[in-house]
């Protein structure tokens, strides 16, 4: 039996472009003689459709794209991913298509309703196996989640006998360290049911998620004998044949992937793939972002440069008499290594215009928080400004560090459509910088820029440090606090000073208003800034009042 | 038996002060002889507490906060609803507290996952019923969703007789029309089980939500005899005692409330109560806001004073040549009317200003809607300096129809911490705004405002009309597609022109990414932008693929 694992990119809502990539995939299966095309969860619309869901018609438009998917596709048998309506309720669903119809659908059974999914919010669990039968070999159908509690899974299937293979369609997103958990899951399933494990993600960027791909097979002792290519489409085909025992020998047709290095170019490419993914996906062709000289907007230009080309990125410096004659010049050299579009918008008249109006204010006065954050919006003006005239979509800058204590003006430099390193702690937008550098001949990022202690220029001789612990100390903080959901308490106890870690949880919960009006980003650590971390704004829970 | 139902404001977090106001009402029941006091569903720690209930220790501090009522509070049971724990899963809970004590603990059995609420991602679903004896009286605790679904509640409560009176601690969120609803799914479970039902409420603003309070007790036909006020904390006691066949003979004994005289009314007291509690319990005493002098501003602006009074709020108006000599004197007016502190800003030459560092650039120029959005970030820039000046919390005035086709410039009059009119069709300013007039002896909006053509008056005589439907219209097709999730098909076939249909959801499609960076506002409607509506941003979907 030959089995093809479709991963593509649903692009979410997209039914006829979805069901026209498949069909796409469907005729170089049949060319290769597939006997089972597989596609991931939510194939047909996209993985998550949210709140689509609760449109009726949504539903049924859903069930005639996989209709038409089926009679296009008669010639193979297909499972695919689709939300379908049994008596009134909205299932998760895998449709069996066979001779250009539906022949049967299984329903998810374990709905996922933390991190960043909300299934239970739109659909009912479903409770009946559905087993297919291709050349021989015995298929048990599951979705996503319910090959990860296998215990359950055993239960679930107890009256299906024997199962060669268990076929799994997933849209499981990716952060640092997930495959590792993934491929783990499958092992562990496979070995649990002593049979093979044919598993395929989606891949592609939407909103805060990326779907990494490395759809896998598993053989029967769990060991993983094909894993196909991250952050991008393929279609992994590969031989199932049964042997002695019911156990499936597996040999991979296609040709094998190569897999990233490490974990710093695997988060590299995810947030290369979910810049450029958002861009297209919403329109848009080309990109519009600050440039400072610093270390934050340099790592974003060069994303966006290897997410859509030097000619499709333009990069504005705008200084004020803070910012130092390095930093403009390490700008321009920036700019000049990428080969983009690059502009000098001095802003000094313009602050000094808005002072004037402002100085008839009782109170109002050039120095503190408001004259440098008047100098971040005008910025963010002057960019919202130009994105309107150009149809350009503006990237942010700011890292999850900064993100995290509100070390940001709303407005100003959160002004923007998308925020491509918002997850990304300081300490590790220096490694992807020097990832970046790693990859050229010619290190395109200026060394200056690598190695000047961050400022915002806001006003003189401004340093990051005189509001903020070192970066290396504030990222392990943040990590406890924010990814683990450490108490105070907890965190003074790893030998953290307490004083530091009262100052940067206050920042951190204080600052829950901005992050709510800050513009979505890619999500790549396991608890991300988003839906994946759903905090009050206004909340005065405060974790040390029991602190030692 | 005397019963007291404590509606209470419980502030998100704040577990000393709700425990606090919780200690200083039982003072008060102790005096009346109460024999059961109850507090609404997670008044601990206020509700929705969102993510912080994945904080571990957020789930200690709750306990400790309960324990330390029971002490304080030993000499009348009370009924208490708190995050609790149980061999390692949480629960929302009604705790029983008896002689300083926690005696019982009632886990809610049905989880709401809809809409605004997220239960499911928190609690496990009790399965246990919990009955209490209160002088003879026999008392099924039930918490919110519990009595909405009375089949359910009837085979869960199967084993439990006789039942005198059923009890439900609620967080019910306001919408207009809630309250009846609310009041029939009470009186249809007191009939279903043919005994009372006290029904106690959370009152308050949080975020998005407000909780209109109204605790009520039904007799066992399911008469509403007691209502407690609406938006307001009160004691409701009430004495409750067996008669002939089981029946409880009901007295109401603290003084009647009077209720909002209709919708509007009860809008404005929810806008009023949302704007006074997002205020106060984010730590501002002071508002500010842009008043154009057009109906919106006028209408936020009036809200603001009966939030928090005149002395707390300051106007400002930042006219261009655009603006008309009627528009900012209507604005001056509407600021004396209401006694607030005033200033007008020119923008004109700030706008010169950018323009003039902007005509650099290849292709700027001063028409079109990049210049029209520039005055309006101006203005979102000016508004921003002066709240980091003076730590005013900035009130935008979006309404809902601007808000869902996006007719509002991101940053510029979309800047500001609280939207309060955010879930309120234009149609519906004007009857709020004729609502406040009607309660002073002397208008305080000049009548201009109510009866001028809706303008943006970014460029010379622009009208709503220009780019947008009739509002009248306008907001029938937003409560179709929006509220109650039409298609196109269905919107059309309800007699709507084809092309404005098309226009309408294509723009409310488009704009899902300027809503998603916009400021939280109060739900006033059955749908509002916000949690009740999670759609992605990047999302090619459209219902009018299959329209006739």
């Amino acid at each position: 039996m030959r089995i093809a694992l479709g991963q593509f990119d649903a692009h979410v809502g997209d039914l006829a472009g979805n069901v026209e990539k498949m069909r796409s995939m469907y005729e170089q299966a049949v060319k290769q003689n597939v006997d089972l095309l597989v596609f991931p969860e939510l194939a047909v619309c996209g993985y998550p459709p949210e709140d689509l869901l609760i449109k009726r018609h949504f539903i049924e438009d859903n069930l005639l794209a996989v209709e038409k998917l089926a009679k296009s596709c008669p010639d193979i048998t297909i499972v695919v991913g689709y939300p379908g309506l049994l008596d009134g309720r909205i299932y998760n669903c895998a449709a069996v298509l066979k001779n250009g119809k539906i022949e049967d659908v299984y329903r998810k059974g374990l709905l996922p309703n933390f991190g960043v999914f909300d299934e239970q919010r739109y659909f009912k669990a479903g409770d009946e196996p559905v087993m297919i039968n291709i050349k021989g070999v015995n298929v048990a159908i599951t979705i996503c989640l319910d090959i990860w509690d296998s215990n359950w899974l055993k239960d679930f299937l107890a009256d299906c006998n024997p199962i060669h293979m268990i076929l799994n369609i997933s849209a499981s997103p990716f952060h640092v360290g997930k495959i590792q958990k993934r491929l783990s899951a499958i092992t562990q399933c496979a070995q649990k049911f002593n049979a093979a494990l044919c598993y395929c993600n989606n891949v592609g960027g939407q909103d805060e998620l990326i779907f990494d791909g490395r759809s896998a097979i598993a053989d029967s002792t769990g060991k993983i004998r094909c894993l196909a290519g991250a952050f991008e489409e393929e279609l992994l085909i590969a031989d199932l044949n049964l042997s002695g025992e019911n156990n499936l020998d597996i040999q991979q047709v296609s040709p094998v992937s190569s897999q990233p290095a490490g974990d710093i170019e695997e988060v590299y490419k995810a947030l290369v793939l979910g810049t450029r993914d958002y861009t297209r996906k919403n329109g848009f062709k080309k990109i519009l972002l600050g440039v400072s000289g610093g270390i934050d907007s340099a790592l974003v230009t060069s994303i966006a440069v290897a997410a859509l080309g030097p000619e499709n990125v333009i990069g504005i410096t705008m200084p004020t008499r803070f910012n130092s004659a390095e930093t403009i010049s390490d700008a321009t050299k920036l700019a000049e290594n990428l080969g983009i579009e690059f502009y000098n918008i001095a802003i000094e008249k313009i602050v000094q215009q808005f002072h004037s109006s402002l100085k008839s204010i009782p109170g109002w006065d050039d120095k503190g928080t408001a004259y440098e954050n008047l100098q971040a919006r005008i910025r963010g003006t002057l960019l919202m400004s130009l994105s309107n005239q150009f149809g350009a979509l503006v990237l942010t800058s700011g890292n999850k560090s900064e993100t995290a204590v509100g070390y940001a003006t709303l407005y100003g430099d959160t002004a923007g459509g998308f925020a491509v390193i918002k997850d990304i702690p300081k300490t590790l937008v220096y490694k992807l910088a020097e990832f970046v550098n790693s990859t050229r001949e010619k290190p395109v990022i200026p060394k200056d820029i690598l190695t000047r202690p961050p400022t915002a220029e806001l006003r003189e001789d401004q340093k990051d440090t005189d509001s903020l612990p070192d970066y290396d100390m504030l990222d392990e903080i943040l990590k406890g606090y924010v990814e683990q959901d450490k108490s105070a308490k907890q965190l003074i106890e790893s030998s953290f000073p307490k004083e530091v870690v009262r100052k940067v949880i206050t920042l951190v919960d204080r600052n829950e208003y901005k992050r709510r009006q800050s513009p979505p980003g890619i999500k790549i650590t396991p608890k991300a800034f988003g839906k994946d971390r759903r905090l009050p704004i206004t909340n005065r829970y405060c974790s040390f009042n029991n602190e030692p």
